[in-house]
């Protein structure tokens, strides 16, 4: 099936717009875990296992595997391989490179790690991005306004009337259509997200920036109008406790999640 | 020793500017080696043995291990463990993402594997970079004008009368000195190069695309007017001859290169 329909059936049969991120760190592992790497495997198969009911997609966030090494990485595979068939794959690894390097993170993402989406950055433009879109079946999700404090550096500079972020939106959506690109833009920037939903009706948006980040869930599903998105929560639901009771913890705060955001769209 | 004065000592004690990319494709192996990721360690460890005399630094490109799963990673980790100690190691990963995530990343290149510096990417502003910069001893590559052709795409775009990538040296300038910044410059964009390196007199400058992707050498030397600067050269170098003389051609080839760059300089 290709990339684009799984989400929207994966929205539309579970009744979901949350995407849960798995971004295990050592630190934070339930208190009677050993901070080992097979520890915190298990740990990402408990959250997974434990919120798959109320999630559409799942991301997972490369660095934190990466960090350790060829042990991470294995970590890494057997995570996305734990995550449900029917749930939307997103490799939050912000992935871009001139093209024949972007050749081989696209095999790296969709190949070997199998997973239906990747987070891309613009910054190198056309050729840099093409080499994920030669996979007609995935998607990418473009960072275009994103959700931390960094994002005013350059992708608020204006150019031509327009803000840097803009131009990344409305050059890229001529790269493919909607069924390939997406784009990332932060809960943190409400009144910038309805203006960009007004620019890409029919694109998903990928939001994270709720919760620990601080991002508010009413006004950012009031600026999506009902448009294709999908609402990150990683940090919240994956620490909701530190007790052996972590799991239905997460359970629960996934299902509050997906309410509260279903509450407002 | 702090990576940058690493760099500059092997700069000077090895009388050169070249750095060499690690860029191991299976396809392009030699023809009597099996297509396999053991024998693709091999070739990359017989290509670092056979220039580590003419090159001051080696760049090594994160993608075309990871393609191959945990298996590339940890001929990754083999791979960067081999570069002789005196060579400066560029992880050429462009990496960046929100501080916890860059965190990660920055332990991933510098604690775990151990390199010297890390290509990465400005887009998402300060924040996404700090993580990074907070391992004083390390550097870091910024890219600023890459040398594939999507640079024009957004790098180029004008914001208060100067391209976006003149904004991101500016601003990035202000983040730490040039013991821990240096910047990416594509060899395809001597005029632009040239204009750089006005306005970032002491820091270094990675430069890729001569060789393969077509910079003119003589051209580029004379914009670097003299700067801080590796030159890097990885598909010339890796594929300099597909026989079982591959590591002699590489060998001569790097000598060749590193002649060339000292001819101009």
């Amino acid at each position: 099936m290709q990339a684009y329909d799984k989400l929207i059936n994966a929205v539309k049969h579970k009744n979901s717009i949350l995407c849960v991120g798995i971004d295990p760190v050592l630190d934070k592992l339930p208190l009677h875990y050993p901070k080992t790497v097979d520890a915190m495997l298990d740990f990402c198969k408990k959250i997974i296992d434990s919120t798959a009911d109320y999630a559409s997609a799942m991301k997972v966030n490369f660095a934190f595997f990466e960090q350790y090494g060829v042990e991470g990485f294995k970590a890494l595979e057997e995570t996305i391989h734990a995550i449900p068939d029917d749930i939307f794959i997103v490799a939050d690894a912000k992935r871009g490179d001139i093209a024949n390097t972007s050749i081989a993170y696209a095999k790296s993402v969709f190949d070997t790690l199998k997973c239906d989406s990747v987070t891309v950055n613009p910054y190198m433009g056309y050729d840099s991005v093409q080499p994920f879109l030669d996979y007609k079946d995935k998607m990418i999700f473009v960072l275009a306004l994103t959700s931390n404090k960094g994002s005013n550096d350059f992708q608020r500079l204006i150019s031509d009337g327009k803000p840097i972020y803009d131009h990344v939106i409305r050059t890229s959506m001529k790269w493919s259509d909607e069924r390939q690109i997406g784009y990332v833009v932060g809960a943190t920037h409400p009144n910038d997200l309805s203006e960009i939903r007004k620019l890409v009706k029919s694109n998903v948006l990928l939001i994270p920036g709720v919760g620990v980040q601080g991002g508010d869930v009413e006004q950012i599903i009031k600026a999506n109008n009902n448009g294709p998105a999908i609402i990150n929560s990683s940090r919240a639901i994956n620490y909701a406790s530190s007790g052996s009771d972590f799991a239905e913890a997460a359970s629960e705060l996934a299902k509050l999640t997906r309410d509260k955001f279903n509450k407002y769209r």
